[in-house]
């Protein structure tokens, strides 16, 4: 049952997003602040999103691809992060270390901020054969990173979960194939589970993984214009493998170096889906993520049972959606509309004195408030579709927005242009480093998002530096 | 495919239950030790058994319960800990706490012991009347405490895995009612997803949790003569709600207290599982907790092709079971044998020239080692039975063996004895914390496990101080 809430939300999202947002987060209780700065609490009806994502996770990816769920030690030693130089670099500033006072001797301990090396210590004690080959581990957990800017639920905190999968192959090409594969179905998780659009492509050498060879991503794009890193697979190489002198024996008793990988996603897709979807009622959710996919509200006066009745075995027609039937007498059904549109439940079924009558209910879609007549004997067919066709209307919509938000740029001022109008801007591109630190402080804050998937090196030059372009990017501002 | 192991169990469960206890987790590949001290690994044959036992709790008690999982931050701050004093003070030495460097200004952090209190933070701000009762929340998560004694695969590590349950209620009687409901609903799992058999009731003022009023109990007994407390479920009165200012506003709009509880069973269970089942020859899990139930092994020499053939359309009618067709020619049968006793597999099915003759494959328990020739027509049904039967035996087995070491003591002379002799021994109490204390000096290492549920007020004197006993209370040692 829901419960009351004192308002609903009090700013447009076009006016205010980051505002918007948050409203939507608390006041539909998907999350709230924790009282530790930085963190935050997942309410169980954003862990309710978490764990049909791990549902879909496990069955379509873990189990199709022979990967098996373990888990991992939570303190990473000192000694492990400088094993692979630039991974230890990348990941210095944000690391949160235990006091010493309680560890006692011995080097310091950190909180996990990723997996790589406490896994792949693991791995060389168990890769011993080409028998053992490919390995392939995932785990479910939290991480810790030390983020000082501010607290954004769901999409910046100190504390997150995610899954991380860790592969390790006998050749190169084997492993290159995966991990391509391993980013092509986070695409798909994003499409079939959330209806959310992303870009797939490669990260350019600054953004990527440290201590990766290549890193892919998925990349959304949120109505505010800035790009939202979805989910990333990546490329290691026999980097880590050698720093942790992980090795096997071949067919041939000759010693080898085995290929690797690894790719996560994390509770940050929440926020995705929150930003891409939801409204100025609030919460838009697609109706696989939610548990209560109806609200029946009976419009009654004092006690009428008759259509308490009819509400009452609509809502066993319907049970198979976990319907909520709100027959309090304490609120007005104006109030409950508004509640349970906060609330994000796809469909609402009204069913009045006049309905009756009729032999009728009323079937109103979340998403877009499209309002049917539905004859009762109808009803449990009507739902059902509804409901499908609400997941595909909500990712046409978002697909149209972003194909409205990309352009192409030919020089420099329409980069410019492009991204002060908040669009996602391809462009020839050098690739290197410097160039790309010059772009993002011309353009105040543009980043490469990523080198899309299929695209041609193109014959121009590069849009800043007019060296010869190596590759076709994005760019855009980014959470 | 399973891997290559180098050895089996080479030391025998009754001579060195500790060794052995580490060779099955190791070799079996059920866990590893981390590296860092204190730490372990659980690896995917272990995960899939807390995946089982989550996907059953999930099932059959948060959902039949009306418990919704969520979750909360993995920090503490320590005035949390100090707003409840004895909950302070019975945590306090094995809290890890993170480091100022990082963390800055501010009071300190602690890796979560336990989240009554960063959970109760919450309730705090999300309870406001009784509309909101109960509140019933779970969250599985990882848990840091800083154990000073030599790491135990499972039963004793630094980090471990669990779930805790905490509800607040309306009124005392609803939450002593529940209290007591969430511990027999941890017994059936115990029964019915582990086949181990456990003792329920109420820890003693000395044993229960800190800040608890009451503290129910399940306790299993393990083979080498000690208990193992498997869930506890603690009755917490106000106290907690009391210290975090929880309040609501009643039907008559006054200002209440509510009542609370918090329950919880972690990965510790996967030890007891393992003590409990297994056998010299390596691991032995009741068939709910594997998923590869069957090995089916060709007796083939060099490319026999029509038992090869037969051996696969045996996969193919058992694939509900998830079979393992090992038909690698490098191994021999006695090899593979020995390998899926190791890691448990329920049931090997053998097939050789011989038995396609006749029709039929050979079954084998792993458990018991029970042989059968099965007509191939009768394979599914025979399989299906056999592991029905195989955790009723499981079960039936574990609890003749726990009744056999249940006695009763009349004096403190027997109660010396019982525990010398590592019985489980029933005794009248007087209750008191120092007499307690006592008894384990005296017995060397005898501590209460509980007050068993249905026992009545003994009419005799303490077995040990003489003054007047207030209840009946199972003694032994524990791990």
């Amino acid at each position: 049952m829901a419960k009351k809430t004192e308002e609903g939300i009090t700013i447009e999202k076009e006016k205010d997003i980051a505002e918007w947002y948050s409203q939507v987060c608390l006041k539909s209780e998907l999350a709230d602040y924790g009282s530790v700065k930085g963190t935050m609490v997942i309410r169980p009806r954003g862990y309710q999103i978490w764990q049909e994502i791990q549902d879909y996770f496990n069955k379509n990816i873990i189990e199709k691809t022979n990967v098996e769920n373990a888990y991992f030690p939570l303190f990473v030693p000192e000694s492990f992060f400088k094993k692979e130089s630039q991974h230890a670099e990348g990941f210095q500033p944000e690391v949160a270390w235990l006091d010493k006072k309680v560890t006692g001797e011995g080097e310091r301990l950190a909180i996990r901020p990723t997996s790589e090396t406490i896994i792949y210590d693991s791995f060389s004690k168990w890769i011993r054969s080409y028998r053992d080959l490919p390995m392939k581990i995932n785990q479910w957990c939290n991480i810790v990173r030390w983020e000082t800017e501010a607290t954004k639920l769901f999409l910046r905190s100190r504390e997150f979960l995610w899954q991380e999968g860790h592969c390790a192959y006998e050749t190169e090409s084997e492993c290159s194939k995966e991990t391509i594969n391993y980013i092509k179905l986070y695409e798909k998780l994003c499409k079939e589970l959330l209806a959310i659009p992303v870009i797939v492509g490669q990260k350019t050498e600054k953004e990527k993984f440290a201590g990766a060879e290549k890193t892919y991503t998925i990349e959304s794009f949120m109505p505010d214009g800035k790009a939202l890193q979805c989910g990333t697979s990546h490329e290691l190489g026999q980097g880590f493998a050698k720093a942790f002198k992980i090795s096997f024996t071949d067919k041939n008793e000759n010693p080898e170096i085995p290929w690797q990988n690894s790719w996560g996603l994390s509770t940050r897709l929440i926020g995705a889906i929150v930003m891409v979807h939801s409204d100025n009622k609030g919460l838009v959710l697609p109706p696989t993520l939610v548990k209560n996919k109806i609200a029946i509200i009976p419009i009654i006066k004092g006690e009428d049972k008759k259509v308490l009745k009819k509400a009452k075995e609509i809502e066993q027609t319907l049970k198979s959606f976990n319907p909520i039937l709100d027959d309090r007498l304490e609120y007005t059904p104006g109030w409950k509309y508004h509640e349970y549109e906060l609330n994000g439940i796809p469909i609402r079924i009204e069913i009045g004195p006049k309905d009756l009558e009729k032999n009728q209910a009323v079937v109103i879609r979340r998403d877009n408030g499209q309002k049917k007549f539905v004859p009762l004997k109808n009803l449990k067919k009507v739902v059902e579709e509804e409901l499908k066709k609400m997941h595909k209307d909500l990712y046409d919509k978002a697909e149209k927005f972003l194909k409205s938000k990309i352009i192409s740029a030919k020089n420099f001022n329409d980069l410019k242009k492009g991204i002060e109008e908040r669009k996602l801007v391809l462009a020839p591109f050098c690739g290197s480093e410097s160039c790309e630190d010059e772009i993002k402080e011309k353009t105040k804050g543009a980043t490469t998002r990523c080198v899309p998937f299929g695209s041609k090196i193109p014959k121009s030059d590069c849009i800043h530096c007019k060296k010869k372009a190596t590759c076709e990017v994005y760019f855009s501002k980014s959470y």
